[in-house]
């Protein structure tokens, strides 16, 4: 894919020399006169310097969604799903992943360190930057460093806040004071050995121009390669945005030795469009998340950035382009998705469910052949298959290899004893439920591949209703051991709920809970998802305030029968707080063994 | 509210004489050194003239979700649910109401026509405006001023493609044509005695410049009074579309005598920026939907558009202001939520569930009471109240009276029946269920209140699953007649999907189904959503490609019991589709009496 040759470039490479390696292939439409009239393809990134690019028309994507994203109410994450992302992340070809915020607790340290060193080695045409964020004080830094320093190519984010209502009521401190921090901590860091760091001045939105021209230039003398102006709250017009971008550019001492980048709120649902103007203005780094996920209202998403440069950036952003497979973008939504538990409105731009669905009927039309009287991106250009155009139709006699060929073709590349689990599933399946669809298919591989690592694991349910409603769960912990419990309950799954408790003993609220069938029919198969918190709290500090935060956990499951979907659902979302809070801590298997038997 | 005085005015009302009406309370506020420092207010809305308006920083808001948002898949909405959203635009304080596209069926010609009687003799400062979608054509015309004329501010909206792409293949027309048939179309309409014409160039983003300034000009000339430019495939970047609305203002003929509007898609998710920078370049009209509702990527949200203008319009966007009053936006989000089935995500721009939430824990600390460190908007803005603020706590003991109050508390004034049947039904839940919350009282006041005429009622559902899943079911008729069916099936749901059709014999198909638990725990009430779709079609015209739209039809339920509420959804969405598709044509009742008894 990333090698082969655009069918239709009616336009040269530009003259920029690249010096550097490979991206994927890059299509621009220029539409003129209503139609796509040129298609131009790129197939060099530039070579990565922190404090420059060598073509200046390149925007660099910097990917938040295990730091930014993951601070959304509910979607943490455990170290396997962080690193799944990182990898789609790097399968899109994104230029920096934020893996964490180090310092904010062992767990965050951990997967930040195990991504850095995910791509330590990785012998490919694109490796990305691997960030840590950091406070502006020593240990975080510190943290920060010992945590991406393994990586081929590691960065530190430092940030400190920087307006006035932010410097006096939570930093408690002076402008002078600010610089001074933010000059020896940058310092500090390069001093660790770290080449690339990133400064954010936190509320630059509403800080004082004069000011932080100050800071800005301050900290590039004392080493920053990155400046990062983040729209904290997300008030700024596109207009405002860009100005203050180009501001930055045309007064900050040094800035020409700098990349400026983007970070957009999207409180006014305006992070689009005010990542744009920052990008035409002169920024070259964005900041974005997958799905634009993220506190309150969310970030700029990636999908919409990429997608808004790819379609528009020739004619109307001055030539800019990013390094971004787009075919990418809907696996790496669905992914997000799961892992997040945070779902996307159906008229979500670029990856809602109906961004390329019209109502039933009006696209049959022989004018609508010509597909741009209403669609501007085609869904192969962000790697949606339509069910009824892809080649491969499953069946009850498919084989194991049909299997992984189909879901080479959604976009999961899977194997081992993944593709035997989800196998084994998908012939249950098929013996059950005439239509096998592609979302059938998705449900499955979501159920079987996107799940925390197991500390318990249903082997059965069952209920009655006699009267009252009762179930009976089995749960087989990871040291091998068998536990069988029942309960009775208002409804099945809350009888289902009540006995899981009593087996996994870990009292928590569940704060969410939803069922979704995903096919047509009654029959189809059902997600649930559930949004459960631990009464004895998994903490992590917040970057921005410094407080403790609870965490919430996130678990999705899928089967034909409701019961064991919503059943499978809590157990995961079990798991993924049982992995947080002790490792694996083993309890006494005996202890809880039967609590009621039926 | 609306005659109240805002407190904190700091700027005198702008000197401009307004000729008109109050309009509810007005709060700008005036962001300076990163603090609001003042508050304007305006109790006056100008006066309605169709193709002028007296105050020129005035921007009328047009409201399309009950045409352009019903458009989306699925979203069909029946007579009773427009008009109940028709009466919530009206309490935001809309300008302009888009009730339909009369010529698409007899069915929104009906609605559209209830809509208008709704406010022809309305004894309110405030009266919106009525208006209906007409392609450019005869018959569509005299449809949509026959529905449209009752309202005492009646508009007729008619549109026609005139970029190449569209004329050529949709239209198969040449410029000079389409010219002359929208002039003779525009003065039509006006002949028919409709002082109120607007006119909309189709896909106006991809149109060339010079003709669409001829067009502009000759529909003026022809009578038209408001001039909509959409960007019909959302991928138009703000700087551009601003241009074009700048553009088109300073190169037509006559277009100081009309109102020029905006209609921004969001496929980009750019529709709000847009919007604003319409707004900012000189369209004193605004085309939205609320909760940004569509077809693909849908619309500008009017929330998004109207609070950024609200909170920005003073300092960033030359003083525009707008006559909504936001504190009803919340509900009117929920009740579009409800009709359309279009589910918001958590993290969308003002009305999402995360938009004024942190993570836990995070907002403890001291200096958050200065609100504005991260908050811009206050909940109470757009009529959120936050649970633990609301001042009415109801227990197993509340009376009517006190639910009453409450559910005014909420933003829900109800009355007469649909009190009655809701207290019946909160007496159930208290005698179930410890707490009762906000959450949980909006779940049954929206499967009470937010339902389609009935046809069939569920009357009880009892599941068994000795083995296999069986179900029965007991409907009453609008007639009065009992029936009562069983079926099996391979859960209790799907089982009782099967008993319901065979009583109701209306071959479906089930496309979406879901459940949420909306409260805290699993003893909460749940919620449930369908959608189907008819085999024998409910026939529509969809307003640009004039094909024949199969429409789906959502419902919903809610109950503590999840077979319950999801059996209530199944039954309210096919009531909903045989509302469209007999008008109650009643079958023998001893037809289907009885068809497996237990």
């Amino acid at each position: 894919m990333a090698s082969s040759i655009c069918k239709h470039a009616a336009i040269a490479p530009s003259p920029t020399t690249f010096r550097s390696n490979r991206i994927p292939i890059r299509r621009v439409y220029l539409i003129r006169n209503g139609r796509p009239s040129a298609v131009r393809c790129s197939l060099l990134r530039p070579e990565y310097i922190p404090n420059h690019i060598p073509d200046p028309k390149y925007v660099r994507i910097f990917d938040t969604t295990l730091r930014d994203g993951e601070q959304s109410p509910g979607a943490t994450m455990t170290t396997k799903e962080k690193l799944d992302i990182a990898r789609q992340l790097a399968r899109l070809g994104v230029d920096i992943i934020e893996a964490g915020f180090p310092a904010s607790s062992d767990a965050d340290f951990e997967a930040v360190e195990l991504i850095a060193r995910e791509f330590a080695n990785v012998d490919s045409d694109h490796v990305p930057v691997i960030c840590g964020l950091a406070r502006c004080n020593k240990r975080d830094i510190e943290r920060s460093w010992a945590a991406v320093k393994h990586a081929r190519k590691p960065r530190i984010h430092i940030f400190i806040a920087t307006s006035e209502i932010h410097m006096q009521f939570k930093l408690k401190m002076s402008p002078e004071q600010v610089v001074e921090k933010a000059r020896t901590m940058v310092a500090y860091a390069r001093s660790l050995g770290c080449e690339d760091v990133e400064f954010s001045p936190e509320d630059a939105g509403r800080s004082d121009r004069e000011f932080l021209y100050q800071i800005l230039g301050e900290v590039i003398k004392a080493g920053a390669t990155t400046l990062n102006i983040p729209d904290t709250v997300g008030y700024t017009l596109p207009s405002e945005f860009g100005q203050l971008i180009a501001d930055i550019k045309a007064n900050t001492p040094g800035i020409e030795n700098v990349i400026i980048s983007t970070h957009c709120q999207n409180d006014l649902g305006l992070s689009t469009a005010n990542t744009l103007a920052g990008a035409y203005a002169g920024a070259r780094q964005v900041e974005v998340t997958i799905n634009g996920i993220g506190e309150r209202a969310g970030n700029a998403s990636l999908e919409e950035v990429v997608m808004a440069i790819k379609c528009r950036g020739e004619q109307a952003l001055d030539g800019l382009y990013t390094g971004i497979n787009t075919q990418h973008i809907v696996m790496a939504s669905k992914m997000v998705e799961e892992y997040s538990g945070l779902r996307i409105q159906p008229h979500k731009a670029i990856v809602g469910a109906n961004a390329f669905a019209h109502e039933s009927g009006i696209h049959q039309d022989g004018m609508l052949k010509h597909k741009n009287t209403y669609e501007i991106i085609s869904p192969e250009d962000i790697g949606l298959l339509r069910s009824n155009e892809s080649g491969i139709v499953l069946g009850k006699l498919s084989g194991r290899h049909a299997l992984k060929a189909k879901m080479l073709e959604l976009g999961y590349d899977i194997d081992g004893k993944e593709l035997d689990d989800l196998f084994s599933r998908f012939k249950t399946v098929a013996g059950n439920k005439k239509n096998i669809s592609d979302d059938d298919l998705v449900a499955l591989v979501s159920d079987e591949v996107f799940q925390p690592q197991t500390v318990w694991k249903l082997e059965d349910v069952t209920c009655g209703s006699l009267g009252l409603s009762t179930a009976t769960v089995k749960l087989i912990h990871a040291n091998g051991d068998e536990h069988i419990s029942c309960s009775v309950g208002t409804g099945p799954v809350d009888a289902a709920y009540k006995a899981v408790d009593l087996v996994v003993k870990v009292p928590v609220t569940l704060l969410e809970y939803s069922l979704n069938g995903v096919t047509e029919g009654i029959d189809a198969i059902a997600t649930t998802r559930v949004l459960i918190r631990g009464e004895d709290s998994v903490i992590a500090t917040h970057a921005y305030t410094g407080e403790s935060v609870n965490r919430a956990f996130s678990g999705t499951g899928a089967s034909m029968d409701i019961v064991i979907s919503s059943v499978r659902a809590y157990v995961n979302a079990l798991n993924k707080l049982l992995g947080f809070k002790n490792r694996l801590k083993t309890e006494d298997p005996n202890k809880s063994k039967v609590i009621h038997t039926l």
